[in-house]
């Protein structure tokens, strides 16, 4: 989804893809074949790049420091996609920042999570600190047997040497998302506010922005997503996930407590390729490149996107048609990949002036493609 | 500008370049080299296609035949592009279809130009019917023996051979274009009537749409576009440049005359990549995919194009910053080609609700990027 934005810009990608027909391979020239753990292929096709930037955080530790050895530039920077990677190391900075989180522990022990539990209630929610994406590597633990059962069947040492992540499960209202860009430079651009909807730990749709928010929780959550991408240090697109939990029945207002960081385009800023003047696509490479960022601001009032899910069938090609046909201002967005039920496939983007317009054409149009719907 | 609508859309291009270093082959990793005028390579590059269109319509007749005969789909078909390959056919069938057009002959002789000019006046407007762009091929020819001074300098048969278009020249009030789009099943779609600035016979500036055009007048142009599409048999993007005429003095209305068509995305049709909901790319495809089209309407109340001209200066990168800094709501696109002077190199646009705002903006970018600015 980069090399639109880069081919306007003048940009050259190469990219190191895994094998020769996969998606990206098919849409950029440069795309030589080598392992993304293999340091050798992934130095010597560093070499050739002016910056080296990445499409997902899991970019192994070795790797990371062979090409800072090598001096190749890297964004984000390890000392920033570390906190990206480790979801402990995530928590503890974030919590030296004073960031407003979710109440969370490392256990180390098999009675860590009584204890834990013991302050803030069961059930806990418990994440690997690594590898962890779409619901994967977490855990809504109901009580102590429930996190040995987990551990046992993922296959982590029984000692919790590295520790799990235990959270509270917090009550909240909606999930929000914050994302900004931030050049080596300092500069950075932050989109509006987006509410977030998922179900069974997947991004079903964003709706952009917020339906709602209350203005001066809008302007915290900004605040706080551009302190991250500062603090840390980060450069190109951050994504902070977040919760909005509700005001307390006591008065007072709706807050939020941050709840992942992604260092890259993210799901949660696809409606930017429709609904902003500036796309994610096109501000990661500008911020990489240490360019002047563009004009987050949308295009149009409401902008929903919808993911397409993989379902049981191969064939989109006729339900492709459909939608188009259906709905000549649906945007539709494939990525080229091989259907698995489940996995996100593309995703559609609507505009508008209304949001249950925009929202009702948005679903209908994903859940066709998906083969959820028929008519 | 096709490979980033169609990476979105799932569709795999494929273009026959002149180098392996051309433009186009830096963004589209199926990039096979050929001549375009030889046989073999062009019917070799074709069978892998599903479908054959064209960036421009110099396509000679023996290579678009061996195509047909090979039975590869191509859009726009032979039958239509002759009539933006030939200005003297295309003349003539317009006049067939009674679309408004300035009074024209052919020339054979040279004592045609006296009497042409006996009818409508000097000066007359002379075009090669084949092979003139940009200004290049047209003559305002002031007396007859300007015509036989250009005739022979262009190296054109003493008699006029195959004819010579003679065109009354029009007193025009500005220049507007019709951008549609048809499919082969007959689908079609107007964008906006847009305003075109022209200086020295090249296309600076496009306003989208024509500042307080007249109803009835965008009506009836956008009308003649549909048919001119439907009549010709066009698939995907047609464009058609027009006159705008004042109202007669005695009264009646602003009137508008048929200048020139282009079968394909078109300068004039820039704009759309950021001022509307599909652009002009995003449509050719899908018409000659015969998917269903997309919708044309605008994004913003305005959208101003103005094409970046090659200057003296082959450095572009400092320009290309400042004016990214200097504007984060310019969308730039460069084509990545070598920079020659008059040259177009690529474009801005700039979206928004003042069009004198919009205006003013982006003729400062694409002149600072030119280089005839420095500040």
């Amino acid at each position: 989804m980069m090399q639109g934005p880069a081919v306007e810009l003048g940009v050259q990608l190469s990219v190191l893809v895994g094998a020769a027909d996969e998606a990206a391979a098919l849409v950029v020239p440069s795309a030589p074949v080598g392992s993304p753990t293999d340091l050798e292929a992934v130095c010597a096709f560093a070499r050739r790049c002016d910056v080296v930037t990445f499409d997902h955080e899991h970019v192994p530790p070795d790797v990371l420091a062979a090409l800072e050895a090598d001096g190749i530039p890297l964004h984000p920077a390890p000392t920033a996609l570390r906190f990206a990677q480790d979801k402990l190391a995530m928590r503890t900075r974030l919590t030296e920042l004073a960031v407003p989180a979710p109440r969370w522990t490392a256990a180390r022990r098999p009675s860590d999570v009584e204890v834990f539990a013991g302050t803030v209630g069961w059930p806990v929610v418990a994440k690997m600190p690594r590898g962890g994406y779409d619901g994967k590597g977490i855990r809504v633990v109901e009580r102590a047997a429930d996190l040995d059962d987990w551990l046992a069947a993922v296959g982590t040492p029984g000692p919790l040497e590295d520790g799990v992540l235990l959270e509270e499960r917090v009550a909240f209202s909606r999930e929000l998302a914050v994302l900004v860009a931030r050049s080596p430079s300092g500069q950075a651009a932050a989109w509006p506010v987006v509410e977030t909807v998922q179900a069974d730990g997947i991004c079903t749709e964003v709706l952009a922005p917020a339906p709602a928010i209350q203005p001066g929780l809008a302007a915290a959550a900004t605040a706080a997503g551009l302190t991250i991408a500062g603090e840390l240090g980060v450069t190109g697109v951050l994504a902070v996930e977040m919760f909005e939990v509700p005001a307390p029945e006591t008065g007072g207002s709706p807050a939020y407590l941050v709840n992942e960081l992604a260092m890259r385009p993210h799901n949660s800023g696809h409606w930017s390729m429709d609904g902003a003047v500036t796309s994610q696509f096109e501000q990661h490479l500008r911020a990489v490149l240490d360019l002047p960022l563009g004009d987050p601001r949308t295009r149009a009032p409401w902008t929903v996107m919808a993911n397409v899910l993989g379902a049981g069938h191969e064939e989109l090609y006729s339900a492709y048609r459909h939608v188009m046909a259906r709905d000549p201002a649906v945007k539709v967005h494939l990525y080229g990949k091989p259907v698995r039920p489940g996995r996100k496939i593309g995703h559609v983007n609507v505009s508008g002036r209304s949001l249950g317009d925009a929202r009702a054409r948005a679903t209908h149009a994903a859940d066709f493609l998906a083969g959820a719907i028929d008519e």
